[in-house]
């Protein structure tokens, strides 16, 4: 349980890549006062109970609480179904391909049901996914995650799902085959859970989806997938212990932002996330939403605005060695890459005999970990070589405890980077636009003067149609 | 069969963006000598066999031979495995998420083997699917898909796979679960194929691999899984027509690059890539490829080495609405935004009822097509209002016809932006050194040097570690 991830910044030092493309340690030097400041304004804003997000790692009650309504399905669902999208998706599908097994749905036994993640609204993705499930409803449990019940993809989805159990078991009791995670209080999806008796568990008040997985909305399908959600809460205690350092070099969630911060100051405004590991490849795309839904804001600078934010990028070792990186190495020199790599797997696999081929014969009897973590070291080699800049994350291994505090490090890094950027890191107002547009689009009552101005202005003009 | 797609370009142009973040007739205009020479510089290369990639929609009786070899192996395999990585993986997956049901190995049943694509070395994901098809040996074909054959992550996966084999199936004959695909002359797999007597096929000399999906590369396994080869074969054609048109404006690859030309001009660095259909999220993965490691170069203006390159990304709609658009509509206005929109779905799903959930009646009765459609130009509309510029290719229907009409088009458009960036589409020179490094690194002979020098330069610095 002692097992903790580590930062190392070496590679992206001026030492290493040179002063153009590095970070210097006098900038970082001069940046402790500033971030100093910062951990205290943190700090002080979870003291007022204006991050709420802080606090999951300490939820001991509520895990109990997930643990017996775990108990309560456990055993008598072949499926478990989420609908949700965004916030409500993301950290469910990082947490199960992090930590089950990639064949997991697929397996003849497992610890838990199989889990869906139903994250978008394509006819043919979700018709292809109902017709699978269709036949096993009675052994199939819907989890609908939505904080307000008004987003239109969930909402459709939960419109679809209960219409399918109504007309194909008559009989059988909704709150049977479907459950909610939504606001405690208000709400659509909160009205429904009251009217038709749904178990429901919480999104916490205050609790952004982006920072949401740690709460309910991530616990509860990753306990019922048989992964250990206290471990996973230790992690992230484990990991608020080394954030809230005041020091800016001992502090690895204000030394990464801090890193970032300088880089982004130079024009490198690319921020790659580089695992090298399929069971860390989802936490990427779970970054990629906290990282960009955070930072990408509009900046008022005494009046006047500034649109500011890195571009977060995933990739994957080994695999885009041979799709990306020569862009990386070769392209502008505007990415910051952070990789993560893991030292010991859990599992390992040998590579056989190359016989009389004799130019294979340096690959017999190795194993894959050695090759795909010298894929990674060679990989970091080349780029530094051509003065581009390395992060990397290192796991000790891949578990519930370092998987916890991986998740807890960035969310607090974000925290970070959004000040140091002077935005505000927890809101999402130019999301609102394209969902009213939706809206409108759809038919919604009290729309019909949006909807004259976007179909007037989304009218195809063949003039441009090539 | 005359279903094309078509681009659309008004909502990047100054008209609906913008001056300053559009591109105005003008400047297209203006281009129009220079497009009409490299059209004819391309016409020129293909006519002098530089660009074999151009002539691979008209391969008849090559595809003749993959139908013979499909009707030889079919119905005599559970499991279809592909071993490659970058261009011998990213085109099998592509087509096979766009052409087959998202739910193609769940199937009981299907028009062919389950496909795994194994495009990676890490130990959890493949030793998980091994212990999956080690019960499953005899029914299974692998497909090593490798030029040279020394490619450490296939050369790694081959030697694992024959071992099992031997180990599992002592009996067996190696040609009936291996196959190999390769140059047709000479390298290490070709000299493999020649000792254990493995059918194989080619990767046509000259054509790079992210070139390739349109031969053998991509066409046996998509045969293999009841994709229709000839159709999309003469999707492709249909493109080739349209893209030696000398004139910018009827041609929509030339017009294409000349746009993302422009905007990389303007400081737009990043070109995004949105399906709003599952179907077409992997063709993004493999235009990624395409579009960095053709384009990510250094370019020698007058001895000056100068890196150049826009960072293709991709995104997924709806999905990441909730994820990435807040970062695209309020971020930097870096970003030019690639819509793929379907017209027409060949299969839907109907929202059930609302009942008494009055918020939600807007959605009774309608369909996922439309809600999925109105997204997207909701999403639009919301990113034109901010002056982010966006183009749609918009597919009638998604069939191998229209596929291979877009595979075909963004392979000229690559060629076409190559030209423009003053640069060599199809090397990649610098991937060299990171795959050198990793030889040295699993101890190849020959790499004492350079490892002692690599082990030097990444020994892991506890000053830096936090």
């Amino acid at each position: 349980m002692t097992k903790q991830i580590k930062l190392y910044y070496k590679n992206a030092t001026c030492e290493v890549v040179g002063d153009e493309h590095g970070v210097s340690m006098e900038a970082l030097s001069q940046l402790r006062p500033r971030i100093s400041e910062i951990t205290s304004r943190l700090a002080h804003q979870r003291f007022e109970g204006k991050l709420p997000y802080r606090d999951l790692p300490y939820q001991e009650e509520n895990c109990d609480k997930i643990m017996d309504f775990t108990s309560r399905f456990a055993g008598r669902y072949d499926n478990l179904v989420v609908l949700g999208i965004g916030g409500s998706a993301l950290g469910n599908i990082a947490l199960q391909t992090a930590l089950n097994n990639p064949t997991y749905n697929l397996q003849p036994t497992r610890p838990g049901p199989r889990l869906f993640v139903m994250d978008n609204v394509d006819p043919v993705q979700l018709g292809g996914l109902l017709v699978i499930l269709e036949g096993e409803l009675e052994n199939t449990l819907f989890n609908v995650i939505s904080k307000s019940g008004q987003t239109a993809e969930t909402a459709a989805q939960f419109l679809i799902v209960r219409a399918m159990l109504k007309a194909r078991l008559p009989q059988a009791n909704l709150a049977d085959h479907i459950i909610a995670t939504t606001d405690p209080q208000s709400g659509t999806l909160r009205q429904i859970v009251e009217r038709e008796g749904l178990t429901a568990l919480e999104v916490p008040p205050g609790v952004g989806g982006r920072f949401s997985v740690l709460s309910d909305v991530g616990l509860f399908s990753a306990a019922m997938c048989g992964i250990n959600i206290v471990e996973l809460l230790e992690g992230a205690a484990d990991m608020d212990q080394r954030v809230k350092d005041d020091e800016l070099m001992r502090n690895p969630a204000a030394l990464y932002a801090a890193i970032q911060w300088l880089f982004y100051q130079k024009g490198k405004n690319l921020s790659v996330m580089m695992p090298y590991s399929y069971q860390l490849k989802d936490l990427c795309d779970w970054y990629r939403q906290l990282w960009a839904e955070s930072l990408g804001k509009a900046q008022n600078l005494k009046g006047e605005q500034v649109n500011v934010g890195p571009t977060p990028i995933k990739a994957l070792g080994a695999t885009d060695q041979h799709s990306q990186v020569q862009l990386y190495r070769e392209g502008p020199n505007d990415k910051v890459i952070t990789f993560l790599e893991v030292e010991s797997f859990g599992r390992d696999v040998t590579i056989g005999a190359a016989g009389d081929v004799e130019e294979l014969a340096y690959l017999s009897g190795q194993t894959m970990s050695k090759l795909l973590n010298s894929e990674k070291v060679g990989t970091e080699y080349a780029l530094v070589q051509s003065q581009r800049p390395c992060l990397t994350v290192r796991f000790p291994e891949i578990s519930a405890y370092t998987v916890g505090q991986f998740i807890y490090l960035f969310e607090v890094a974000t925290s970070y980077m959004g000040e140091l950027l002077g935005i505000n890191t927890y809101d999402q107002p130019a999301v609102e636009l394209g969902k009213q547009a939706t809206f409108a689009l759809m038919g919604r009552e009290g729309y019909q003067e949006m909807l004259r101005e976007i179909q007037g202005a989304t009218r195809i003009d063949d003039d441009f149609l090539v």
